[in-house]
């Protein structure tokens, strides 16, 4: 079934973790999993120095430069159970936040990712939510 | 550290199910979660009746038939241990496939998905593997 868009923000909200795809003027999509906070259709993914990265990695960066549309997939897998699974979509654009949204959207970050605690991101890409969709075989977990 | 191609390829082969970028010419970036089977760096992706599908699901048809360039990501979450992380992409050309790897390829799908034993898919979305990359923050699973 499909998913509104309230519903679709609080299965993001519950999310872990997602797929960031970003255009890419050569090979069409670039994807890379990222972490994410999200609050009233404002999100932000960091740029972290946890997680160590090959230099190229920042393509996600360059491409959002020359194409600021991005989509966020965030989707619940079930091998067995496929009456289970749902997935969700935000459609974006990069935008820059106000100094209150992004420090909003920082201390999000430092309560869903202890990691950030006591290694703070190096940066942050910052989007607001256009569009939101998503489906589900069955119903969702509750928000 | 950066995968090569070998090592990329053996963790597609074991990953259960990934997420399909395709060029969507409004949103730049179209993303969805799919089952696939992979084999001599040709990879296929059903169209199965086993999840029930919104009509517009099958805007990744429409978006390939206007350009066939897709990216599939696997990737391995970990929210307490980053350093088990791994992903890997690949960038992907659709291609017709010839007979023998269509059957071969069918086959995989069916002994890894049992759920396509009983209602088998309706399509096939068939690709060659173009480029392999990935990346992980420590020793992957041994394939």
């Amino acid at each position: 079934m499909t998913l509104d868009r309230r519903r679709g923000e609080a299965l993001l909200a519950r999310a872990e973790h997602g797929v960031l795809g970003t255009v890419h003027a050569r090979r069409g999509v670039d994807a890379v999993p990222v972490c994410f906070a999200i609050e009233d259709s404002e999100l932000v993914v960091p740029i972290d120095t946890v997680k160590p990265k090959r230099s190229s990695d920042l393509q996600r960066t360059k491409n959002l430069d020359v194409d600021g549309r991005a989509v966020l997939l965030c989707d619940h897998w079930d091998p067995l159970d496929w009456s289970r699974l749902w997935w969700v979509r935000a459609f974006m654009a990069r935008v820059e936040l106000d100094a209150n949204s992004r420090n909003r959207l920082e201390e999000r970050l430092s309560e869903k990712y202890p990691q950030y605690r006591e290694r703070p991101f190096a940066g942050l890409l910052t989007f607001r939510i256009t569009k939101v969709d998503g489906w589900s075989a069955g119903p969702t977990p509750e928000g």
